[in-house]
């Protein structure tokens, strides 16, 4: 039906339509949210993967874009080997994975961590590890920003490996055809 | 005027228009601005205060989702009765309203908090709490996040009126539809 | 060839064309990048003129929108003379430029702050003030926030030349017609 009406319409008036949409088209974002993780507090990182889930599960497509103290939630292990001392410093200094993250407030050395997570167990909210392997699995798109890994010294091998790497212009790439983009 | 110049358009351009602008049109963002709420310092706080009544002022609708410290800011009062230690331990940790807020810098024992809010009197800067009233008044719309709530043992009766309650899929509702989304 | 088609189009079809449009076309944003910048960390503003490079080399216009500590970022020289002992107090901590900032993190009396500009320079990413000068050259808009400056007692004249000075209303002016807003 949709295709007998169509063939009635005059090939000049699709034609202006069509150049009419190519106007405004490419700049109407699709169905996706893109984030930058910045922090690499638990409390923030949680709240990413809140989102991230929640909009996956709404169907919409997601990529994280993890930066700086960020890149704490991709490392699996931390190589001190071959490492400058400076490399090494930063090194010890952001936790492997998410579940040693420190907490953006009431940190009095890691009581407001545990508190947070013992918290999440009680109330049946899912972990920040739970929540990070929903995410991976309904395709959240993880990405390591290279240029941070540069400067702290940080190698692909530690880091775990459902992760791409990527710059600014895959982060504006996705980020310029969201709905939603955060910096957290 | 203009239904008689509509009324002599053929029905099947009509349709193939409506088609064609159906592919688009969901995702061209309502005039709106959602924010996230997450820190719990004053002058973020006040950050996300200005630009709602600003938006509202244009003529712009607004939500904001207020989540873990972020909540303080809805804060009518704190309840200590039938909580766990735990959930004690964040209510007290975490100020009612926002009068009594931390800044995120400079908050040496409230001195930074106590600063900046003479500051703004002396430069005729609305408080945070005339921002608020001033916020409800304009109609911006104040969701606590149901899950945060949950964690922190926070009850809806600690909360001020004004507040609906809503979960993660109540923020990417109106986020998906907003022309500014922020992380605050 | 475009011409000779678009004559052919009945003026009522084309005016329908635009009405239609014209329901979408004004909420969909330009190719465009808007970032408040509120905060004074080394490492967040670094974030924020990598992205801000990035999407002018990518043909974006940019817009930094600069408030509270972020104001740092544009500080060329403090001026003590004329200014009440609370403005004075905000001059002194808040650093003028770039360069002095500390980190968000590690900031142990600004080691954290000195490796991180030391790890940069080894790995040949540009400093602060080179990204800084490279945004300006590549267009960016930096715009200084007037009530911030009132609040905190900053004059234009203690700002670098190439900043202009609006409100909240300048920021979601720029915002709402982006297609990726940051608050950073």
């Amino acid at each position: 039906m949709t295709t007998a009406v169509r063939t009635e319409i005059d090939p000049a008036i699709e034609t202006y339509i069509d150049e009419r949409l190519a106007e405004i088209a490419p700049r109407v974002p699709d169905n996706r949210v893109t984030m930058v993780v910045f922090s690499g507090d638990l409390d923030r990182q949680l709240a990413s993967l809140v989102i991230a889930t929640g909009a996956a599960a709404m169907g919409m497509e997601v990529s994280i874009f993890y930066t700086f103290w960020g890149l704490s939630a991709l490392k699996r292990e931390t190589h001190l080997k071959g490492k400058s001392f400076k490399e090494k410093m930063f090194a010890i200094m952001t936790p492997k994975r998410l579940a040693k993250m420190p907490v953006s407030k009431m940190n009095f050395a890691g009581i407001g961590s545990a508190m947070l997570k013992s918290m999440m167990k009680e109330k049946q909210v899912a972990s920040i590890d739970e929540l990070f392997a929903m995410a991976r699995e309904m395709g959240v798109k993880f990405i390591a920003c290279t240029m941070s890994m540069d400067v702290m010294g940080i190698s692909q091998e530690e880091l775990v490996e459902e992760v791409s790497l990527g710059g600014v212009a895959t982060f504006l790439g996705d980020a310029a055809r969201s709905r939603v983009s955060l910096f957290i």
